[in-house]
Parts: C-alpha cells; sequence; structure tokens
C-alpha cells in the first residue's frame, strides 16, 4: 500500500524515507521535501503528457558524505529535445569558506571547530524544446538550514523561475509573469517587482551585455519574515510552474518553423551554456565541490548548441527584436 | 612597394606598423610582434591550402585603451567546421591586481601610483575540422612587458601547442609529439618533458576527471636563461606549427566516417566548451577584462556541440579508447 502511494505520488521514493518523513512532519525539512518530491513529479507529468513517445528516466543516487538526490532526464523527444527535473537533500559537514559562498549575502557563521552541520535540498529544472517558437523554461527551489558552535539553527530559501524564448512572443511573455506575479502578490505586493528586477540582474551574461532570457523571478537568502510563511511563498511559486510554462508549450510545439529558425535557436542555446558555465553559482559550486553528482548538474546543458564568429542578425528582423529584449529588459505586466 | 610586401608577408598591416617595426627592429618586441605575424599567415595560408572552397575572414580591430589585433576565421569550410587564428597587440596601464593575475607565479610588482605600464602580445588558433577523425587543435604564443616604478622591465614568454582528437590515432600523437619534441630539443633536453608535463596538468577538466585532449606543450611565465634564448625557443615552436598538425590534416581529411562517430565528436566538443568557459585562464582573464574582444576570445568554441545525460561509451570501443589515454596521459615519444 505504501509502494502504491509512492508510485502515485512521486518519481521515485523520498531521499529521506516516506516513514522517516511522516515521524518528523511537522518539521520543516520534512515539509519542503514533500514539496519538492510532488513538484519534480507533477512537472515530470505535465511534460510526458505533451511528448507521448518519450519518457523519464529516473536515476537515484546516493552522496558518500550524507543525502541524494533523484535525476529525471527525458531526451531526444519529439516535443522536448533535453528536460530534466532534479532533486537533491544533501546533509552534513560545511568549512566555513563553503557555508559563506552558500550564502549569497555572505553573513559569518560561528562554527564549531570550523565545521558547520548542514542541510540543503532543492528540486531544479532546464526544458529546452525542440522547436524554436517553444521557449527554455528554468526552475529552482531550495531550502537551507545551518547549525551554528551555540545550537542556533540559519535557514534560508531561494528560487525562481525563468523563461528564454527565442523568438518574442509578447502573449506569451506576459502570461509567463503574470502567473508569477499572481503567485508572489498572494503573499505581499512587493515581492513580484523585487524578485522580477533580481531576476533580470542575475541572469545576467556580462561579456555579452545580454541577459539570458526574458526573466520571471529570482531570490535568495530569504528568510523574512517567518520560516512558515516564506515556505507558502514558495509552495505559491512551486504551484506556479505549470501553469505558468505549459500553456506556453501547448500553443507552440506544432508550430512550424525554418532551417534558419532552428540555426537562430542553437546559437541562442550556445548564449545559455555561456551563462551556466561562466557565471551561473549553482554550476560553480557545483563543479568546485567534491562529490558532487556532475550529471545532474550538468544536464542544464542543451542537447545542441552553436556558435558562430561575429554573427549579427540583420536590423528589425525577429531575430534582432529579441535581441533587443535581452539588451533591456522590459516591464510584462503593467 | 611597402605594400606589395604586407600582402606577400600577413594577413593585414601590423599594429604597430611596418615603418615603426623596422625602426625599432632591435627590439624584442618588435622581433615578436613579426613572428607572431608571420606565424598567423603560414598556419592560415597552410589550412586555406587544404580547403579551397573556404577562405579566411579577416578582421582589424583597434583597442581603445592601446593597440589592436587582427582575427583571422574560416567558418563551415569543407574540411574545417572553425578555424580561428588571433593575432593582438595591446598596451597601456595595469592595476597591480590585473598585473598579478597575468603572471601565473603571482609574483608582486611595485607601481607607481598603482599603475603599471604594459606591452602583450600573442598569437593564437583553434582549428576544429569537420571529419571526426582529424583531430582539433590549439596553439598560442605569447610575450609581455611590464614596467615598473623604478624603471625595471619584468618580461615573460607564454605558450603551447596541443591537439584533441576524437579517436585515438597512435601514429598521429607520436608525429605530433616527436615533432614538439624536437623543437625544444634544440634549446635544451629538459623543456619538453617539463612542457608535456605542464599541459597534461594545465588542460585538466576537473569536475569529468579527463583531459581535454592529448597534450602537447605548455608553458607560462618563461623568463630565462636569457630574452634572445626564451625568444628563439618561442619560434622553434612557432615554426612547428605547421609541421606538426598539417600532416595530419591531410592524412585523415578524406577518411570515410559514420554519424555515430560524428555524434562522438560533437560530444567531445561539448567538452572542450566546459573546459574553455570553466577553467581556461586566457579564457577567463579575457572575460573579465573590459574592452576585451569577445568574439576574438570565443572564437575557440566549435561550431557545434553536444551534450548528453549520463553517455558512457562501451567498453573496450574506439570511443572508450580516447577516454583511457585523456583521463590517463601517456608518454608518446620514449
Amino acid at each position: 500500500k505504501e509502494e502504491e502511494e509512492l508510485r502515485q505520488r512521486f518519481m521515485a521514493p523520498p531521499v529521506s524515507g516516506l516513514r522517516e518523513l511522516r515521524r518528523r512532519r511537522r518539521e520543516l525539512r520534512s515539509r519542503m521535501e514533500l514539496l519538492i518530491m510532488e513538484t519534480q513529479a507533477e512537472v515530470c507529468r505535465a511534460l510526458a503528457a505533451l511528448d507521448p513517445g518519450a519518457s523519464f528516466a529516473v536515476d537515484t543516487w546516493e552522496r558518500k558524505e550524507g543525502g541524494g538526490g533523484i535525476s529525471c532526464v527525458l531526451q531526444d523527444g519529439e516535443v522536448f529535445e533535453k528536460a530534466g527535473v532534479n532533486v537533491s537533500v544533501v546533509s552534513g559537514l560545511l568549512s566555513e569558506e563553503a557555508a559563506r559562498q552558500m550564502r549569497s549575502r555572505g553573513k559569518t557563521l560561528k562554527a564549531k571547530d570550523g565545521k558547520l552541520p548542514f542541510c540543503a535540498m532543492g528540486v531544479s529544472s532546464v526544458i529546452h524544446p525542440k522547436n524554436p517558437h517553444v521557449p527554455t523554461m528554468h526552475f529552482n527551489y531550495r531550502y537551507f538550514e545551518i547549525e551554528e558552535a551555540d545550537g542556533t539553527k540559519q535557514w534560508w530559501f531561494g528560487g525562481g523561475t525563468d523563461l528564454t524564448p527565442t523568438y518574442l512572443n509578447e502573449e506569451d511573455a506576459v502570461h509567463f509573469h503574470k502567473t508569477l506575479k499572481e503567485a508572489c502578490d498572494k503573499h505581499d505586493l512587493k515581492l513580484y517587482p523585487k524578485y522580477k528586477k533580481w531576476c533580470d540582474d542575475y541572469f545576467y551574461i556580462k561579456h555579452r551585455g545580454e541577459r539570458r532570457g526574458i526573466g520571471g523571478i529570482f531570490f535568495d537568502d530569504m528568510d523574512s519574515p517567518s520560516k512558515e510563511e516564506v515556505f507558502q511563498f514558495v509552495k505559491s511559486c512551486a504551484k506556479a510552474v505549470v501553469p505558468c510554462y505549459i500553456p506556453i508549450v501547448k500553443r507552440h510545439c506544432h508550430d512550424s518553423f525554418t532551417p534558419e529558425e532552428k540555426q537562430w535557436q542553437q546559437l541562442r542555446r550556445g548564449r545559455y551554456v555561456e551563462f551556466n558555465l561562466v557565471y551561473d553559482r549553482g554550476t560553480k559550486f557545483g563543479l568546485l565541490t567534491p562529490g558532487s553528482r556532475i550529471e545532474s548538474i550538468l544536464m542544464s546543458l542543451p542537447l545542441t548548441a552553436r556558435w558562430e564568429y561575429m554573427h549579427t542578425p540583420p536590423e528589425s528582423s525577429k531575430e534582432a527584436e529579441i535581441l533587443e529584449v535581452l539588451r533591456n529588459p522590459k516591464d510584462w505586466v503593467h
């Protein structure tokens, strides 16, 4: 019966075990682990339903130092070139230096014998569709706990959802941002504008003077007003992923496209790779962490990408139109 | 008549001007600028001769802060997917911090008012062929001068040539390394073993536990026994580029290949991108330097690349054979 329930609710048994999660069901880290597991399953099912010939490969992995994860990847489908949804729940001891790096504000934490017990969990996903009229989407929701020498627990949440179209479609952009705004507005009207700007600032490819996409929301180090309230906010964001994105995929996955449009998509994929390998904090942190699972971290890279020397789209082309928005982010909801 | 000479010798007029180079012809930086210009022309001509339908686009560019460069790129030819040979000759003022970063040993330099006059020049090139049986080749030879507060000049050379095959061909590997060893041995028998090891250590993709290719030579901060002797060594290395590589291209550019072999090449191209964007010091330095020419720096990226989740070649396949060598570098000349 428990196995039945697992199969219906999740892609694989949770890292901490269902029984253990039930035992400590009031603790926030248990509720967060269930939320990220549910989000993974929801998103995977919604994507698989649109790509009937393909299916998600599910890999569960363990981390020697504590914890593990579940990676779900659909590759080379009809609709999706590469879609990955990854859950990880890890714990152990962090050095003071590593703890400082994890926190974007760089607060100092007092350690006992230089080591800090920590717990980090999250769901993260990148979806690269085949059709150049369907945008790439990324989301990530995560929770951290660190215990200081005196026993006090630092905790915070981070996350975001953002869209990377190959061509601009205003209606899609407005739908995407409005859905995120609604999720934010239920909690505090200040959140959407603040996190929309943070997203535009974060996904910036400095050497190109371009953003990676048309943004969405991004936040880190969120630890107020209260653990419960931030969790409810993160839950609203996680629940908004499917309604944000799936209608856009449905609308365009059968659009016709030219080889030139496919080629432009491949060039934009190249920029995606540049952002992820040169700037993305999560990727860099992962690549530098001994024992991290490289295949799950680099799941975010597209199946194929392209770099042309000195490629410049003609003025007032559709390619120039999206570049303009990547250079000067727009306000989509006012 | 001078224009005639320029056309015959170089791809474009030298950054410092032919007259100026003649005036200060005894100075090492003039001789080095002529060497890198000649190397660029030699390599471009040798490559163009193998790909008769294609030709090099030549871009000259200026740097606002002083100096400039000449980028030669052949893209989407019959034999070469993307071949770039870039010369740059830049000068100006460096911050102490930037000067420290340029020197891999991290010597401290005494600056006047925190600024150090410098001059940096080099030729660098990456050749990505179409046929998976023709390896990718990279080389770079460079020279730096920095003037300290008391007027003393620090100078050093750096460089190297290395090969990245998709499939292992022992005969090619031996030819490549032997040609480099001969160039080194004319100057000092200790150089090849030392710089061969440095190359294996430098082109290491840590998160994969693999080298980028089968190596060659690599060195940095070379400032002894004397300026003249190091220059002669660098000259021998630069002159070895064509004999190292061109015979290998000729031998294999008409080899037949399967779609599976092309796909494996694309996956290896992905690793090339990972190395260049995550680890390569030159690329990172370039991306962080305001006013640097991004298109010339990222010329090193392949036209196309691929990332598959959890790709593992079958045991004792040709793909596993090259991986083995990338994981455990071999001695090719003894």
